[in-house]
């Protein structure tokens, strides 16, 4: 008798970042701690009336909950090419696959674009999903740095250029960013453009939070750039952006229909997303704009108390984010990860404390992001307060017992 | 200015053998030609009351659609583990993991069990599906060949041997199967358990089909096997047991805690399974076990229906298969995908006519399967009785046109 080996992927590949400290939050709660959690880009902002709407209304037509189309339900992909047109993006029907959250859009981009041993350049702190979904690719990521001082802004053409060999199949980026909440820009997406011509490469743009700006910033898509038909392809989550993120609903779009058939058979082999969310997140396209505003609103609110507070902490510094929800902060002195498991483990002010992201997970090179840490604002001010204020005598006690 | 070329794996990956046609039956039906589809395993049976319930109920609890634990919602998990004891399987919460659909399962067993380059052992034909998820995972399907003769039954140990390499890593089997609804004996399954334990191979067993087993039949699970517990890998759709397909609900599990720890660290890369449709699916362990009955019973009386009809067709024959809802049936001197394609192109009668999966699709050794079709028995009797009379004309008007 043998024991069967584990893959070598399974065995190596890492834990998510912000999910791999959830025991020891199960084992703070399971303490009577309560645990306020600024791991996970979960909004809690309602889900709109038009999502709860449609999915009531479903069974009346349809009592068989059948598998939809694999490219998506009529009715779904007809709302997306309308919200992309109001975007300024003119895509025909079959430029667009429905996913499985943003999550399978990266993955079918990365598997239709590259092969086993096949390389991926992206800017780091990246969303540390990528490195998930390349290890089951069987590809890897090669970073390019990108630094907090700069606000996570890119470097120039050479810090790519220097890292492009021939196993390089794409460039990935996420504007506005997760973690770093960097929106780039048209300057900056040019130069992924030209980079992604010069060198023959897929150019793959995840835009999830393209609704989440603030100050007046405005995210361009990799579909406003003219020139990339073959190379530009757009990574979306639908879902995310109607604070519905248990419907997993996401989609991949490009104008290249060599790369969209692959995507398609892609799809067929998962047969469907699922089909009542398909029918709930259809409908948000009539959610009234103001849905969108008061939400954007809400989150600029937050971004502005958390960086304040943030930088008013002991050690502690980021830069204002222009978009997403997320912010990077850099601890002075701090090992990211210890600190993050202390306060699960540790501490608690009144029977409660934060969860946070450590940082070294968003990085690919070894030894960056260890004194960072990830904090997702999508509490209400007045929790998030409260999580700031734990957060400020997290960061004091810590230093205090010179950890 | 270079164009990016599209993966090995994108350009080569097989269209899905039961949507492959999907075009071709769009423009049948453009033409105003109605189309009853035998090529999809789309149940007609109406998802349970118990399941649109739950989804109706689920806003007035929780407003926000948030993402669900990457493992899967708990009432889920603790509903499954009750379902499989109540199936004479003791699974503990952590040795089973929600999936979306039971592709995701077969995908996430393949990643955790073998690297690119890895060998699957499948009998043939199987679920052509396989074949999309081994090239997902980098891996490729090793077939050990059924024959309809047999039933579809296993050959003897030597025909398994033959293809194990120092590259094979598991054996993948579905029973009841599809597309060959053959059951396979304890004697089969002991010899698969043999083989995996002499050899150091994962077992995994596609079982979603367990309940729909005809003629007094039922089917084993690799479960129930002894002394594997380091090599069984049970996958299966929970969805599809109640006619939701569209759910997107499917489920993983294992005693094998390394196995089961490399697979939540898959689904964590993705987050969440549709978590509207677990609390749906959750709820429907408390369906009456009569629901179960009565699909079962139908579904025997459509499978009567099916293979009586095409026997009597000329030159086509079948076994009646024990369990699932597909049959294969062989239609000598005709090619079948030809057949397939002109069903939708060139006949019908009435403005009806009908669609079906050419077998090739189910092999993996090229020249087999050419002249067998996949039928799906999930249309109610009338109907169903309609599609074959159809076929039968189908049948006749072919060989007279000696295509």
């Amino acid at each position: 008798m043998t024991t069967p080996t584990l893959s070598q992927r399974g065995q190596t590949m890492p834990m998510s970042a912000m999910r791999k400290l959830s025991p020891a939050a199960q084992a703070a709660q399971a303490r009577g701690v309560e645990v306020i959690r600024l791991n996970l880009g979960q909004p809690d902002i309602e889900t709109p009336a038009e999502f709860w709407n449609a999915v009531r209304a479903f069974p009346e037509r349809e009592p068989t909950l059948a598998y939809a189309p694999s490219a998506g339900r009529p009715e779904l992909v007809r709302s997306l090419v309308r919200y992309y047109r109001d975007a300024g993006i003119a895509l025909a029907p079959e430029e667009l696959v429905v996913t499985v959250g943003g999550c399978e859009a990266i993955l079918f981009a990365l598997l239709a674009c590259g092969d086993p041993g096949g390389e991926i350049i992206t800017p780091e702190p990246y969303y540390s999903n990528y490195a998930g979904v390349a290890a089951i690719a069987g590809m890897t990521l090669a970073p390019v740095t990108t630094h907090g001082e700069d606000g996570y802004h890119l470097p120039g053409r050479e810090a790519f250029e220097a890292v492009i060999t021939p196993k390089t199949r794409a460039l990935l980026y996420a504007s506005p960013g997760n973690p770093t909440g960097a929106v780039y820009t048209r300057a900056e997406l040019a130069l992924l453009g030209d980079l992604a011509r010069d060198h023959g490469l897929f150019l793959l743009a995840d835009e999830v939070y393209r609704e989440f700006t603030y100050d007046g910033a405005t995210a361009a898509s990799v579909l406003h750039l003219p020139g990339l038909d073959d190379h530009a392809v757009l990574l979306d989550s639908v879902s995310k952006r109607y604070s519905a993120c248990g419907a997993r609903i996401g989609c991949i779009a490009s104008h290249n229909a060599g790369f969209m058939q692959a995507v398609l058979k892609l799809a067929m082999v998962r047969l469907s997303a699922p089909a009542l969310a398909q029918a709930g997140i259809a409908a948000c396209i009539d959610t009234p704009p103001g849905y969108m505003e008061t939400a954007r609103a809400e989150y600029q609110r937050r971004r502005d108390l958390v960086v304040e507070r943030l930088n008013a902490m002991e050690g502690v510094s980021c830069r204002k984010p222009a978009g997403a929800f997320y912010v990077m902060a850099r601890m002075e002195g701090i090992d990211a990860e210890d600190f993050a498991r202390w306060l699960l483990s540790d501490f608690e002010v009144d029977g409660q404390t934060v969860m946070v992201a450590p940082g070294a997970g968003f990085y690919a090179t070894p030894g960056l992001g260890r004194d960072e840490i990830r904090l997702a604002y999508v509490l209400e001010l007045e929790k998030l307060a409260r999580a700031m204020t734990l957060l400020a005598a997290a960061v004091a006690r810590y230093r205090r017992e010179q950890r």
